[in-house]
């Protein structure tokens, strides 16, 4: 783990990395080489795949620089990376972080590193590297950007991608808090033009607009291993930008489309209140929000069913559509 | 790989989609998918580690933005990141890129891929994953960051962390073209004071300012595996920011310390230019920049000697430096 690469000058280096090591104790053992390690593990499987995915936090950083509140994206991007492999199939494996920033802050790098160690730690994903860069001609002074990639396996034989979704599958939709890590270029534009604070307090939200906004992308690894042991699932899609048609997109067979049941779900009320104060369009908006649903299942109707009949979900799905012929 | 991620509009995301698709070749049937996959190489290995990390090529990107050569950006962050894990040990395996823009420009954001994927074909590697950001409130207008994360492999018993160097050591150096990918910060900064353009040519660099600047980040794969096999290296150290010093101490054991030959190998002419117009003192030049030397292999001296005197390197070695006993 190398915080030192880039353009931060040495002892504001040294002084991050000292507060990594004392926040990943043990763990942070591997801080300071150039690759950061763990065992391949082969013992008992098949035919493994190692699943990765690389992705950043988008201006969501922006709304949390402004709010302080760097511990939260930190965990968002790691739950947003976990999604991404979930829906392959794959358990996480390891983790890497880099932040760039325009002015090099220490106590926020700490603690949007921090929020990622905690998240790793939970969900019990190895932190093997981070890089740090300060580059004030490359981002604005107090912006930053948060990337992180993360790598995960999976059987070959069930690794999920789509191929035998079938017509007359349904779609099940496991609900979002709010933006996740998507449209916030946007919703920042529409807040900015109609001079709405972060700290402003929107009755309709129930809280202030700076807590929608940063409301916690949900991780679906729990779901998306009760929905692997009892339900079959023929695909899995992780919304992110491009909404519930561009995501669903990716996996469905050639020949196929999906039918959506537009308005069948609850809605965060932080997507209508951008909606109307910035007159967005309703294709607009269900291309760049994933408007209140942030994962979806493909499934045979028969275990699309009982995964709407069973009582213990954390958060009950709802059904959002169905796969029919492309006519 | 997914290039809709961020805040990039759809039609301009599916032309980078479709142009990275076009330089993929068939390798390129990942694109669209959350994750990209590669079988878990475990067959025939004993007790295997995954060794990655994360890594970006700094305001390095800046010069070639402002020159136009993107892919050669590209390419040289492959090369940084096979380089950080080759001197564990490791061999690569796979690849994933995040590029990030104020404004994306599609033609770069192509071109900066392209060589990044040129890079990984050369090397074997695939590419498997990637994203591309449009973020104008994050990043200045034309401005734009490249990341890279890398995993590779390595036995166990293989793996080079520097735990077996001893005092008496021989560290031999392996030449830098230039630069690399470190103290851009601090060369652009000296650059613009003194008014020189990139596109001045400077008799004693024997090239454009922007020629010299851009020198090929070099990849050390090749020196590192015939090291690994003829002369058992005991610790190896990629020269980034931070200097031979800085580098070279992530991997000397407690207790000892590293003695330093300065002046005894060849410097590209851009550093002392840099030195020389901004008046740099020595003490930073050598904590910035690699100042000629692009890997340091740490050997016995016997192994070091051998080394020296092996007649068919590409770029031949010289001896740097010794290891002391901190007394």
């Amino acid at each position: 783990m190398d915080y030192r690469d880039a353009g931060v000058d040495i002892e504001k280096g040294d002084r991050i990395v000292a507060g990594i090591k004392r926040l990943m104790g043990e763990s942070g053992s591997c801080i300071g080489h150039f690759g950061g390690a763990i065992p391949l593990p082969c013992a008992g499987r098949r035919n493994p795949l190692l699943v990765s995915s690389i992705d950043g936090v988008g201006t969501k950083a922006t709304v949390a620089s402004v709010l302080g509140r760097y511990a939260d994206v930190g965990r968002d991007l790691v739950h947003h990376s976990i999604n991404d492999i979930a829906v392959c199939g794959a358990e996480p494996l390891f983790f890497l972080d880099y932040i760039a920033m325009g002015r090099m802050d220490e106590e926020s790098a700490i603690a949007a590193v921090g929020g990622i160690i905690k998240t790793c730690q939970r969900w019990g994903i190895a932190l093997v590297g981070g890089e740090t860069a300060e580059m004030p001609g490359v981002y604005r002074d107090n912006k930053f950007d948060l990337v992180g990639s993360i790598t995960g396996c999976v059987e070959a034989d069930e690794f999920i991608d789509g191929h035998s979704i079938q017509e007359g599958d349904w779609l099940i939709g496991f609900p979002s808090t709010g933006l996740h890590t998507n449209g916030y270029s946007l919703a920042r534009q529409v807040l900015h033009d109609a001079a709405i604070e972060y700290d402003e307090y929107i009755v309709e939200l129930g809280s202030t607009v700076g807590d929608a906004l940063l409301a916690e992308h949900r991780c679906y690894l729990d779901v998306i291993r009760i929905l692997k042991k009892d339900f079959q699932p023929r695909g899995l899609a992780h919304i992110t930008g491009g909404g519930l048609e561009g995501n669903t997109k990716r996996i469905i067979p050639t020949g196929l489309k999906v039918v959506f049941d537009w308005g069948n779900w609850y809605e965060p009320p932080i997507f209508d209140l951008i909606q109307r104060i910035g007159e967005v369009l309703e294709e607009e908006m269900r291309h760049t929000f994933n408007l209140g649903i942030g994962l979806v299942a493909i499934l045979s109707p028969v275990s699309a069913q009982s995964a709407l009949d069973r009582s213990d979900w954390e958060f009950p799905p709802v059904l959002v559509g169905k796969v029919v012929k492309i006519t």
